[in-house]
């Protein structure tokens, strides 16, 4: 019953079919995608921790603050911000490694070292919805807090690698590389040129940002343009566009000449060389990942599905400083994110099988009668472990059989008043159409 | 490396102390408390499987007017709401029966009936947060579309009393109540005084609705004040006293006039007797139960946790109608929400034992020079099906020690390049500290 006074908040009809829509660029899940999705939770839920990780969990929103330090005032664009009543300027989390970093510093700094961390949560982005890309997006990764070494790399970058193998998909191309070598190839090309060394440091930073964003969108031209622009010759320019493309320890080594760095190069050399002992053989070097350089250094890493052809990476990840920041203690920090959505995008282009969950089998009364003991055989049976529905419909047979179908129930158990003086049920194998008698207690064996 | 041009954007370390934390009232889950929601998210989702129910999900944030639309203006003040930029009015989902229910309008209403559907999120209210009361909560549910037949009543109230029981919880209560005949019976006190009838609608709509908010406080002194207030003769008050404070079928009749209303309660009464049959034995008919009146109707029912004291309430549902409000085709509905966070609480205050769960091994490496193969036989003991763990910082063997102990990692084994060059390696059991020579592939059979 609408009691009157709820009636009065009612708006007419035309408004609200209008008004009563999923908000823009979000979705709504039904039975079958969340089936999908839990199984794909779970299953890289379970690879993490075959690894050692443990699961965190962060609130949905966080202070502003916390996103513009990590990322710059621009990023106020892409993001849900909003006052609460408090006046306190929140926003909806864009990305959660910087959750994770605060509640780190804030209360995990004394937990004993490494600390191996997992999270799967949901983010947002104020994004022209498109294909693959939403409002509302889900986020699945990991932080290795307190470890640096070869080994330590290797792992991270390998439990990436099979936590999206685990899900089933075939197809995945895994390249890593190496900020330190990046932007000392950067610095190098640039401080080449007169024009750049006596220029502003702010000038100097815009230039450099600039390029590493064209490295990261793969925009070649754009970067040779950039570097001539910045009073950079040719012969300098090409020479830069050799450094990155190289993809062996040697050759790295011949365009590198801080001491330094080549400490760094043999670590990471050494970190793609023990991913085949995690059983990852086809890791590459590619010395082209940019991954903003905001707070990303070192190594860094990327996973994509060619399969969903532009919008291809399922993965990036790296070391990264973001401790210090956030006024911790410093220590190495690395992680790595997964596009979930993407990921079960990615499945789905591959056609993969989702294993699909369905009850055992659906009890239908054949009579008002014979309800009360229906509901006493249904709930014998979940005691027993099964999953089971009951047709609560009153309904004729046939109708019925149609709901049990409609559930993909594999049998259901007619029970009629007849039967049920022998003690028995009729079962039926909801594929065939065979049916036999069998005695109430035997039905569990028969599922 | 920190560039400088993300080294601009920091501001000085005492600001940030304050801006980085947790935004109030909401909350980090450490590993040990996501473990303890893990699992009973798992226990309740379960439960709900087992009874032929299917996951759901919608998003954080409706369009305002959804939850304005079902709980009227006022809730606003409860709300997390915000324009987004392109000047929409949204909030954050208060509850999820709305969204679920738009949802169900929006692409499910041709699904075969009943439609049985159930969700887990979380839940936002601009609230002083308070012990047990945070503004960022979960919620567990469940909604039944398209029966309202007394073993499909009766099939939800138990799946609600199981989903909590099967937790592990001991103590819970039960109760049963029937806004139909609630409503009546306030309707015909009110209705007995000659000030009430001849007030405006409006009065009268507040006066019953204030009636009903006393009652789901437990508030009968200011029940008794209200009626009186409205000019209610005492012989009449105590007459509703009485017909609130029935509990049976036979008392039940003796207080209702409308003969629509009697069929209501056999179906009630119904209801409650098949409860049994699902192995629900505690069930207590309950006519105070007021649940607000603004879009509940029929059965209600609440299910609490003594142990938790005034904030005892753990689950609350019912029958409603928000179908019609929302644009769809009228048909029965009824659902629950269980408080998933005071579930715990309860579970905590019970002494609830939580399963632990933890790495099967810690695999350490005893000199540089044995990290690969230790890799790889880790890689190995996962393939197998072992949680494993290998400590990534190349430190001495008690330190190592310390760390797989902090784990609480059952084994480590340990792997020296004397051992190596046998095939073996130490495996250390870690309670006792009993350590034995095992060959490398017999390892996994020791864990």
């Amino acid at each position: 019953m609408l009691t009157s006074f709820t009636k009065k908040r009612i708006k007419p009809y035309f408004i609200q079919t209008d008004v009563f829509k999923l908000p823009r660029g979000t979705r709504d899940f039904t039975p079958e995608e969340m089936q999908r999705r839990r199984y794909t939770e779970n299953s890289m839920m379970t690879t993490f921790q075959k690894f050692g990780y443990k699961e965190i969990q962060t609130p949905i929103f966080e202070n502003l603050e916390l996103f513009t330090a990590k990322s710059g005032a621009t990023i106020i664009d892409e993001l849900y911000s909003f006052k609460d009543k408090g006046d306190r300027e929140l926003a909806l989390r864009p990305e959660l490694t910087a959750p994770v970093m605060r509640f780190y510093v804030d209360k995990l700094q004394m937990e004993p070292k490494p600390l191996k961390l997992f999270y799967f949560g949901n983010c947002f982005r104020y994004d022209r919805p498109q294909k693959g890309r939403y409002r509302e997006f889900w986020q699945m990764g990991c932080e290795l807090i307190g470890a640096s070494t070869p080994e330590a790399m290797a792992e991270l970058i390998a439990l990436a690698y099979h936590a999206i193998k685990e899900t089933g998909l075939k197809n995945i191309n895994l390249r890593v590389g190496n900020l330190g070598y990046l932007n000392q190839q950067v610095e190098e090309t640039l401080s080449s040129s007169n024009c750049y060394t006596t220029g502003s440091t702010e000038l100097k930073n815009n230039t450099k940002s600039e390029i590493f964003r064209l490295i990261d969108k793969e925009d070649y031209e754009g970067v040779r343009n950039k570097f001539k622009e910045s009073g950079v010759i040719d012969k300098k320019i090409i020479k830069f566009m050799d450094s990155i493309d190289a993809n062996n320890i040697e050759d790295l080594k011949k365009f590198s000449v801080k001491p330094g760095l080549e400490q760094e190069l043999e670590r990471y050399n050494k970190t793609i060389n023990l991913l085949k002992k995690f059983g990852v053989d086809n890791a590459r070097m590619e010395m082209k990942i940019a991954r903003g350089l905001d707070y990303y250094s070192g190594i860094v890493f990327e996973i994509d599905a060619p399969i969903l052809g532009a919008e291809k990476q399922l993965c990036g990840g790296g070391e990264y400083k973001l401790v210090p920041l956030f006024g911790g203690k410093e220590t190495p920090t690395a992680g790595f994110a997964i596009g979930f959505d993407r990921t079960i995008l990615a499945l789905e282009s591959e056609d993969f099988t989702f294993p699909k969950e369905t009850v055992d089998v659906c009890v239908i009364p054949l009579s008002n009668a014979v309800i009360d003991r229906s509901l006493e055989i249904a709930s014998d049976l979940r005691n027993m472990g099964a999953m089971v529905d009951v047709d609560l419909m009153r309904r004729g047979v046939s109708k019925s059989l149609k709901y049990a179908a409609s559930l993909h129930s594999k049998k259901a158990v007619l029970v009629g008043p007849k039967e049920l003086k022998k003690n028995s049920v009729i079962i039926r194998d909801m594929d065939s159409g065979d049916q036999k008698l069998v005695e109430v207690n035997n039905v569990i064996y028969m599922l």
